[in-house]
């Protein structure tokens, strides 16, 4: 929620003489996209998003991510097009940081989905699943369960002092994820972090999906349990059932899931639950208070964790 | 540059139901204007700032400074224009806050200004005097030498901390400020926080002066000696003289400084340079580690402070 790194307007202008976008009108640092210095740009032809890609992004993967933006736009999934330089390619240096400058994408994201915003979120991911499946690239997901190991290694010891027994508790979840996770469902490009801010409607239909930069290999139906927990829990952390079903059901009307993937579900949104609160529990306990990140309370998490622990059957979801 | 408030898409669609620019595309919380909220809205007519006012803004100041902005803009002056609610007023309440809608002004402001870009803020801020002068409201500056001795008590105990040797030093200033102030130089409205973060540029030529949330009523000199402070001196803290003449001959090209207010232009700038050190020192030392407002060096200011007293002679400045 910070602009890292703030651009002069020579370098900016220097910058985009290799684009053909028009005049330089205006840019405004924007205070979202918690990874990456973002700004939006007005020109004479249009607006443009300019990222500038800060250390948590690993430039060798920019060619993927951007890559994929391209491929999926062209499908007919609505999502950035990174704009292409004179000389061809998609990424320059501005600031001493890799930069790109991609399509604005008009629209809002809800800060209270509702249930037609759930409908429309499962038909899209559905939609991302199918169009990336010829995507000729590939890349590994870094927070697959070798990386969350890593996140606890350098959380473990200082857990406890986040919630009295959390380390038990997750040590137990993690014993049992890797004695019963699924290894042969389907897999092709998912999105991986398609939460309600990477989501923008014009009322009740969907306009875009951004973000990109967590995107790679990995389960399908995991990216699906991603999306029960981004977007079916309400605010006091109960699970909205009508939210769910109307997911599940839109996202299965566009690409219908295998009775495997579906006994899968409880293992897999807990397994995503202990992803993000991983993540938000490392950053909690390594980010210097002050610094530009936002850092975010990891319990909400662990609590859908514990929501997803007590799960007996898919159909508790709301899954036909 | 932070977004201290955050809007909902639903909150922020009912708040616009009051306005006619059209229907609502996009929303960016904007990371700049160190006082209030501020998003940049897409609609289907134009784009617009909308600013949520924070606490540092007094609520009872907003028709002041919100009808200046319309007498300049009627006046000529490329400022931001309040939008007209559909029952004529510029202000409601959204997420919690006062809130108002004005036009987005095209155009990037200089991090590294040139002198070029210091003529044209010259006559720039001229322009801006004369056009005030039949504004019919006023506001008296809330920092003047009463309000720089309340942000030195607040700090006199803890300015050794910043630098051994500053209390005597900023007491001895005080001294000379209150025997040497000027009192019958030419008032009327003033920016009063003329910086150039609040002045944009297409190319070399001015496009908009912005944030009047400093206007108020004091010496034309006075806001003239901030411009010297905020325009002229090097990122190294040496003055520019090619700059501040070519700003001052700019100035009275269209507003002639009188002699009284060329001699007092070195107790001003002190004065000014004195006055941006002291709110940063206040805020340096009051304003908790982690919090969203970004504190800046004071040290900057007590430098420039510095330079002004050992001036001689307006002309020291470039000033004809």
């Amino acid at each position: 929620m910070a602009v890292y790194t703030d651009v002069s307007e020579s370098e900016l202008g220097a910058f985009l003489k290799e684009y053909s976008i028009g005049e330089l009108l205006s840019y405004k640092g924007i205070a979202e996209g918690s990874e990456n210095s973002n700004f939006l740009l007005h020109t004479t032809s249009s607006s443009y998003i300019l990222t500038l890609y800060e250390k948590r992004v690993d430039k060798d993967d920019l060619p993927f991510f951007l890559g994929l933006m391209e491929h999926l736009a062209r499908k007919g999934i609505s999502c950035p097009l990174p704009v292409h330089r004179c000389d061809g390619s998609v990424t320059g240096v501005l600031a001493g940081r890799t930069a790109a400058v991609i399509t604005f994408l008009e629209g809002m994201w809800m800060r209270r989905p509702t249930v037609a915003h759930c409908r429309e979120v499962g038909k899209a991911l559905a939609s991302l699943h199918l169009a990336g499946m010829d995507f000729p690239m590939s890349r590994p997901n870094a927070l697959d369960m070798t990386g969350w190991c890593k996140l606890w290694e350098g959380s473990h010891d200082h857990a406890d002092e986040v919630e009295p027994g959390l380390t038990a508790e997750v040590d137990a979840d993690f014993a049992e994820l890797e004695r019963s996770w699924p290894k042969d469902l389907p897999a092709g490009i998912i999105h991986a972090d398609l939460f309600p801010d990477n989501v923008f409607f014009l009322g009740e239909k969907l306009s875009g999906l951004i973000d990109f930069y967590f995107a790679c290999n990995d389960l399908y139906a995991y990216d699906l349990a991603t999306c029960l927990n981004a977007w079916c829990f309400e605010k006091d952390n109960s699970f909205n059932l009508t939210k769910g079903a109307a997911l599940l059901a839109a996202y299965q009307s566009v690409r219908p899931l295998s009775e495997a993937e579906k006994e899968a579900m409880p293992i897999l949104a807990r397994g995503s639950a202990l992803r993000f609160m991983l993540t938000r529990l490392y950053d909690w306990l390594t980010i210097p208070d002050g610094a530009l990140v936002q850092k975010r309370d990891p319990m909400e998490f662990i609590r859908k964790v514990r929501f997803h622990r007590q799960i007996k059957s898919p159909s508790e979801y709301g899954l036909k």
